[in-house]
């Protein structure tokens, strides 16, 4: 497993190519929720080329249909930025690139740091991270742990953070993560990292199919599955009574409401499912709203509450923490600015003693935060408890290095990269709408992306 | 004063045209501060067309260059959910658009209701009032304070609000409003709406250019000018002194950091220039950081602390007066979903008991809040003590109804509309980049948008 070194070469980006890349997710309600009756699971997916046989960088935004093409118009407004930078200097520092490109005040005012075009920064960033793993020849979860602790700390920005976590704290976690972390990345990469499973709890499934997936995630191995609810509380009553029937009383079972709520609402709602024993809330009411989930949680406890997939960035991921509002930190690879703005908040995660149970599926999702899981267990953390990943089993065969699960936990990859690359044929099959599954379809008079919305 | 009263006819919205429209402005440093050193100031505009002859919606984000293309992609994504529409329907609820745009799921998801994606609804959301108002024969301010409270709070989506402000508390407080309105209308057709200028005080400018202009604004009529700090601190110290030397004892001067400072850094740089006495000091720090805001005011009272122009939503707005984070809240006309969610802002900063200070400036900005704060005074809080609109004397000579500053107040607009239509004549010449403006400026070899930024 040894990389392409093109890091003594003079070896600069040539390109920043970018696809709108759209999956016909709605057809079967797969990722159905309270808030999202019908996503296309969709990737602004990004390629920094180098040259001819040598190695690529890849990223990607995830969205869920229409405005793809408002994400790929993100990424494209980074391409000077990037264009004819030295692989070498960008491999050696992502924090570089990283800076510079919040840092770039015209773009900066589209956010700050949130949105479309955090989220664009977010993919051009972590195809940087998967052109420097390559080039190291270790998977980015390897990379990240095996490197010098100071040098991590200098890939932060530290920016309206100090008044939680200062340099010297992060330095110190890490400093500490470091130890034993060899035996820790050998459990790895014997038993793998704890997974749940979403598969089951899409609001658009029958209770039977419902109860059905749930007995079948138990036999998987899984130790934990999650409904989503939010939508009408009789059937939300009724088909946590049937996966709580389903799986028995020793599996967790999470609940999603995907923001459905206000603060008042998330209150009566969780108390009528609490005799369910739901063991977290997922995203009760606004993302934004730091206080209202501090209200909630002391309102619905011992229930867990958990967010953190629409949280825009380290800003507010700090006072979830400060205000303790969160029992579970569900950071999200693509929704900040990549893994430097991720190493910041699984820092502020280990020093608030809150555990990260990152946010998964759509496309492309459980191949990424598994690297920043893994890296948290074997360098910073140096635990798994209370911790899974979440894991949905779609989209995965367009990876070139998918996810393995086995026993209920995610497989250590082992590939060198961030195992963000697609395959080229799903590139051409995908993208919109000139992909050959769009003409296609389009031929076949069938809507891709439907206008109605009946949420 | 009569509208064109479409409202009886069968008129649609027949299309939604985009510009990317960019000022030069960098050039002569004209609103520079601590994080945007060379802004171009920018409109991704859009016009709702009707028919032939009909009234037209106009509406805008305002960027700063780089990426207002990315703006106008965003709006272009909202075209199918306008096009069609009865314009008697969109006029007599603006709100049910407002609710289409920030409920369409795939969308939401670039957000939820920040960012690129938001202010792409905000534009279009004004567009509708405007055209609303043009219709109704009235200037904006004044549709509003006519309306049936009723009518008021069934334009705000109260979802997230609930904790705060509850529908029955919004209509209360529009229901009091009212009483006394029409002297209140009178008063302000003949006083205007005080105001306050930032044009001495970008960072950019020369010691003896800031404390001549100082000089100025006080002779024109102003109370209270407003300086940028942040950059270094021997320079604000230096600053600070020569205005305060120039407008003598007074006259109140506000701070403005622009989100530079971590929250430590921000008391002691306040702390330093409070031998100057700043009346507020505006954006400390993030936007994002409401507990982050609260403790700076708690620190530097009796320095006001004000926020807004980047703050994403109602959301955050609420967890500020929540946690008494802020003394003035600054609300913007374009950075949320648009009239409806800054009426809901105007209702939570009322129901807190906080003064409303618009953000204004930018391309357009002054000509839009008037409006907002006109409603306020006459038909919401009754008052006009301590709150000022920023005045920027840039840009007003492309808009059809400019603003009318005198004896330092803004006059009230009695054109029928939001003030938001600019001169044919201005989109022509300064869309990016094929308007006459910068095809000229290309031929001649400068560039208009440099791409280095030295912040």
């Amino acid at each position: 497993m040894k990389g392409t070194d093109l890091s003594s070469t003079s070896a600069r980006i040539t390109a920043v190519d970018t696809y709108d890349i759209r999956f016909p997710t709605s057809r079967g309600l797969d990722g159905s929720d309270a808030m999202n009756p019908d996503p296309d699971y969709s990737a602004a997916y990004v390629v920094l080329r180098t040259m001819s046989g040598g190695p690529e960088g890849h990223g990607f935004a995830f969205t869920i249909g229409r405005g793809n093409d408002v994400q790929v118009t993100a990424v494209d407004a980074l391409r000077d930025h990037v264009v004819g930078r030295s692989v070498a200097e960008l491999c050696a520092d992502p924090g570089g690139l990283y800076r510079d490109l919040i840092g770039d005040s015209q773009l900066r005012w589209l956010g700050p740091e949130k949105g479309v075009m955090h989220m664009a920064i977010g993919a051009v960033v972590n195809a940087v991270w998967d052109l420097s793993a390559k080039c190291a020849g270790k998977p980015l979860w390897q990379l990240l742990a095996d490197a010098d602790p100071a040098w991590l700390v200098s890939q932060i920005d530290f920016r309206y953070l100090t008044d939680a976590l200062t340099p010297d704290e992060a330095l110190e976690l890490l400093r500490r993560g470091r130890r034993g972390a060899g035996e820790r990345a050998a459990a790895l990469r014997r038993r793998g990292y704890p997974a749940y499973t979403t598969s089951p709890g899409w609001l658009g499934y029958s209770d039977e199919k419902l109860a059905s997936l749930a007995r079948q995630a138990v036999t998987d191995g899984f130790t934990q599955i999650k409904l989503k609810v939010g939508a009408d509380l009789e059937d939300d009553i009724r088909r946590c009574r049937a996966a709580r029937e389903a799986v028995g009383p020793d599996i967790r079972i999470a609940i999603d409401a995907n923001q459905r709520w206000n603060v008042g609402e998330a209150v009566e709602w969780i108390t009528a499912l609490a005799p369910f024993d739901p063991y977290w809330i997922e995203e009760p009411t606004s993302p934004d709203d730091v206080l209202g989930h501090a209200a909630i949680r002391r309102a619905v406890q011992p229930v867990k509450v958990a967010t953190g997939e629409h949280v825009q960035n380290r800003v507010v991921f700090k006072q979830l923490l400060q205000a303790g509002a969160v029992d579970i930190l569900q950071l999200d690879a693509v929704r900040v600015a990549g893994v430097n703005e991720n190493l910041a908040i699984l820092l502020l995660a280990a020093k608030f003693g809150v555990p990260v149970c990152p946010h998964a599926g759509g496309v492309g999702l459980c191949e990424l935060v598994q690297h920043l899981s893994m890296f948290d267990y074997v360098a910073l953390t140096g635990t798994t408890d209370d911790r899974v990943i979440e894991y949905v089993d779609h989209l995965h065969e367009h990876f070139v290095d998918p996810v393995v699960i086995s026993g209920g936990c995610y497989r250590a990859p082992s590939s060198p990269g961030f195992s963000a690359t697609m395959h080229q044929s799903s590139l051409d099959t995908y993208t919109y709408p000139g992909g050959t599954f769009w003409v296609t379809d389009a031929v076949a008079g069938t809507s891709g992306t439907p206008m109605e919305v009946d949420a």
